[in-house]
């Protein structure tokens, strides 16, 4: 990378200690000069505030949106004290919720994100939801921690759940709500298992992916020939027909609810939801009553409407069936090494007046879709 | 089917209520007379041996071998009670240790059982327990349950996990020690989650499957082009490279503690160790010492030696990082009605002159070996 700035280092500021080999990137670059928020937690407003100043390049977390709620700071003050020095914020995350992006569009200040690298992780963790709820996991893990295993007394259907995988003569039907990069990567896992059809559902409006439907058709007979392919289909068809629905659709007002009572009421009873995108896209307390009744059979989750913020006498939490992970989604060594180091390429892209990697557009007010 | 027993209805006694679907196949045969234990719980000692004289049929389960034990009863006796109608015995089991196979060879009668009905829901376990292990899933949801997730802080590196797929630039590699159907069921699953390469190890003095080698090279090489091959090791070479090492070999003396302290120390510190077949194969000493110093990652068992009589102090229970099911890799509704319907077709197979779809020879003392 050549740098072009010669008068003068740029001064980065990060809000959080990325690790030695993630950050050595900016420390022994002679053109930077790297200033890190010292502790093991969310950084200090008084902190930032001091040392923001003169920032070319800000380097910040998805967390540090509660820090700012915290303060009950302007989240623009923040530019205001970097200055007009300010090229570009950086995030370690997919998220841009806690970035002001009327105020970077104003300022001219770009913007970097962490898409994609954590693709394979949330994939890994939704196969794993999906497997966990069918098969009654969570129960049965708490089962023998608790010393209950020496009193089973077997029989022949005692700890079933439901089957993820296809066996001969039963097709089984995966259904992706939402159908972006997180959900093929998903899909991609599952062919392994036998599953012969895929429905997915987008965005209200858009087009169904026809060019995407033959190559992926195609692509997994070659390695099941039980798979008959991909299909898009309307909400509720999605929850008719999938044995496994994955929610997996950006958050927001557009999708608030998505998985509510009357689409719970149309799944099978013996059918699985797994959500790995944002708690807002499921009524909770919807989701519980299907639960409870029987509706369906069970439920996995990495993210939980009011997240952290999640008792134990949270009705979710209460139901056996249901699978709740504390949103470890991209949770993984390499993943976030990979979402850190993308982080910093990001800021160093900008700085020597390269094109960054992942770059989101602050032009418009909405630019996601919630196909994903 | 045609039945060639006109004479007389044919006695067929079973020890469990295996569903009116599954028993109505033989409740509604003409040809059969069939008594069934009543109870939802072990076979009763004097029900079955006044029930079981005059059969021509006996099915049984897995669990009447912890009945046989608890009563003190010869299993030969069972076999003498009912006489010399009997022609088979039938197995809603893929083991058979609770079988008196000298005894059954003597007498004449066969022996069906219930294989490969049970491959892919096994085979979903291993995948599941794979993932929990290494993305701490045991650990998360205890977290979650105990109402603790409002108080996680989160930094860049919490609830980091062993990530299973392979991402760009790092390879991974799956091992299995026994390359058997399952295990085979396993892979076709995880090559979908971008694994590169795959090694397994049969039993000492076995050949390795060449021909399956090249063929599943080839096979994966479609849908997954970063796959380079399957190859045979030694057991040794097996430890070294495994990124997750599935124990899918059978029990008994001959594998008894394959996995030990020697060949833990060689694991990787970043792998995970799953058993989905037999507790006996892995001592569970070394392997909570494995977990305590961290020479492996984590570890996913369905199978406890010493099962089910596993408390809540058991070195392996108390390991955060040893996610432990309660030995239910066959219970899924599908598979063990497939298994159920199975053990039936074995006994109507014998009574009417037809070969059975599973039987197993009851002519040699040993005919498996723990290549699977």
């Amino acid at each position: 990378m050549e740098y072009t700035l010669d008068s003068q280092k740029s001064k980065v500021v990060v809000t959080r200690d990325l690790g030695t080999d993630v950050l050595g990137r900016l420390s022994e670059n002679p053109f930077v000069d790297m200033v890190v928020w010292p502790q093991d937690c969310l950084c200090d407003r008084d902190w930032l505030l001091e040392n923001v100043e003169g920032a070319d390049g800000l380097v910040v977390m998805l967390t540090d949106k509660a820090g700012i709620i915290k303060w009950n700071l302007s989240r623009s003050y923040v530019m205001d004290t970097a200055g007009a020095n300010l090229k570009v914020v950086s995030t370690m995350s997919v998220g841009y919720e806690h970035v002001d992006l009327a105020g970077l569009a104003k300022r001219g200040v770009r913007l970097g994100y962490t898409p994609d690298v954590l693709n394979d992780a949330v994939a890994d963790l939704s196969v794993m939801l999906a497997l966990m709820a069918g098969r009654n996991g969570g129960e049965a893990l708490v089962h023998v921690k608790n010393g209950e295993w020496p009193n089973d007394s077997w029989s022949p259907f005692s700890w079933c759940g439901s089957q993820l995988s296809g066996t001969a003569g039963r097709p089984r039907t995966v259904g992706f709500l939402g159908f972006g990069r997180i959900a093929q990567a998903t899909l991609n896992r599952l062919v392994g298992f036998g599953i012969s059809r895929c429905v997915y559902t987008t965005r209200i409006g858009s087009l169904p992916k026809r060019d995407l439907e033959e190559s992926l058709t195609e692509k997994y007979r070659g390695v099941n020939p039980a798979f008959e392919g991909v299909r898009h289909v309307d909400l509720k068809t999605l929850a008719r027909e999938s044995d496994v629905l994955f929610v997996l659709a950006p958050g927001g007002a557009e999708t608030r609810h998505v998985v509510d009572e009357e689409l719970l009421r149309e799944m099978k009873r013996t059918s699985v939801l797994v959500n790995t995108s944002r708690g807002s896209l499921v009524d909770s307390d919807a989701l519980a009553k299907a639960l409870r009744q029987g509706w369906i059979w069970g439920a996995g989750l990495d993210v939980v409407e009011g997240e952290p913020n999640i008792s134990a006498d949270h009705p979710l939490v209460q139901e056996p069936r249901c699978v709740i992970m504390p949103h470890i989604g991209s949770a993984t060594f390499a993943t976030r090494k990979d979402m850190a180091n993308l982080a910093v390429t990001n800021v160093l892209a900008v700085l020597s007046n390269e094109p960054m990697v992942s770059e989101k557009s602050v032009s418009q007010d909405k630019v996601e879709t919630w196909n994903n």
